[in-house]
């Protein structure tokens, strides 16, 4: 069944308008009235409706049902990543959107080599990333894109889920399997990643002292753009959505 | 401690002659006489001793001990993939260096789009990429990547592991948690996995025939160059490498 994203608020009364692209989606597909379609409000939410008129800039559909998006993961997963350089911020936007992520969060903190120039307009540019791979890989949430630059706030958003995950490649830490096990039926979890040049450690000590939990994902070092979609694949495999 | 790759055959005699890069690398880092560092050969065994000479072209190491390399997991993992469009490729050799894989073969089959022209060159490319990041993620072994043309041997490779992964995105299906938690102790194993498009229903009827676990990675769609790189950390986990 063809899926199409619209904003819940075009959803009222039980019918929807589409229009611009997914319009253009619908007559380039030839569906006709009658056929069924699946409208995600990008926000875990499937409206379910059958089309019942398509004209040459819009098309309506009537839904029939609502139901939570079936694409989506048990555990609601917020990835925060030190911001990285360049395409590394577009490959994880994409890849961690693929891999089941809810929200990503790029942060500033003390190794951060990319600048935070033009924020508002790198920002644009990974929520059109993050659009474009749910609607490929068949999400029923487009995952929040935003930026923070108080670290503080960071782990504040971590503390605040079940599973806290803190990457870090030194020190004392848990397996990441380890971690995850101790909560398996997590319904939020929060992983953080570092920058290229990693955590200072007192970066790391902080995260110790509100309560995460510090990982090693084996002897291996990833790179800055790769540690957190190994470690979203962990979340799901451990918590039962792989 | 540093850590470069060499061949093994430079190794005799206990001693062994850095050149080329590596020994520029050296006088980088300043290494000194009496300085340990691990030698790597690539293929699974490290050699640690100390600098005896740092000369302008190149440096001696005395050879102390061998042994099996730390960073290695504990199953010896050969990716197969669909042969996929160009920068796809570079980044599957890329990151399923990174994240555990011992071989990366790539083949051809009914629906690639790639062409195989000039395989030979990009082969060179793909094994340049391979030894950077197994350098970069301080791997004990530079995985081999090879090119297949017949998909009957794709099959036979993984038939003659422990355990081989199939993955497909739809009909008759385990998790690939199932799959993996059947064999956790799996000292080889294979990951197959489609192209851009997939790969036709007979293929995977081959695979199912020849005793292959068909696998889904939950109900998300992962694009030919992410699924890999997902069903290797998923295995790592189950395996206990994570």
């Amino acid at each position: 069944m063809a899926r199409f994203f619209m904003a819940a608020t075009n959803l009222a009364g039980g019918r929807a308008i589409i229009r611009g692209r997914d319009a253009e989606h619908i007559r380039v597909l030839r569906l006709r009235p009658g056929e069924e379609v699946t409208l995600c409000d990008g926000d875990g939410m499937d409206y379910i409706g059958s089309i019942v008129r398509v004209d040459e800039n819009e098309s309506e559909v009537e839904i029939h049902r609502t139901e939570p998006s079936a694409a989506e993961p048990s555990v609601r997963t917020t990835v925060l990543a030190g911001l990285p350089k360049g395409e590394r911020a577009d490959y994880l936007v994409q890849k961690c959107t693929e891999a089941g992520a809810a929200d990503i969060i790029f942060f500033q903190c003390t190794r951060c080599v990319a600048k935070p120039n033009n924020i508002e307009k790198k920002l644009e540019r990974w929520r059109r990333i993050a659009e474009e791979a749910a609607k490929q890989s068949g999400r029923g949430v487009i995952p929040h894109v935003y930026y923070l630059e108080d670290y503080g706030e960071v782990l504040n958003k971590a503390v605040h889920c079940d599973l806290g995950l803190f990457l870090y490649e030194t020190g004392d830490r848990v397996s990441i399997r380890e971690a995850i096990e101790q909560k398996p039926d997590a319904a939020t979890a929060a992983i953080i990643t570092g920058p290229e040049g990693g955590f200072e450690p007192f970066e790391a000590e902080l995260a110790r002292q509100v309560g995460l939990s510090i990982c090693a994902m084996g002897p291996r070092i990833l790179r800055c753009e790769t540690a957190p979609v190994v470690a979203l694949t962990a979340l799901m495999y451990g918590t039962g959505n792989l």
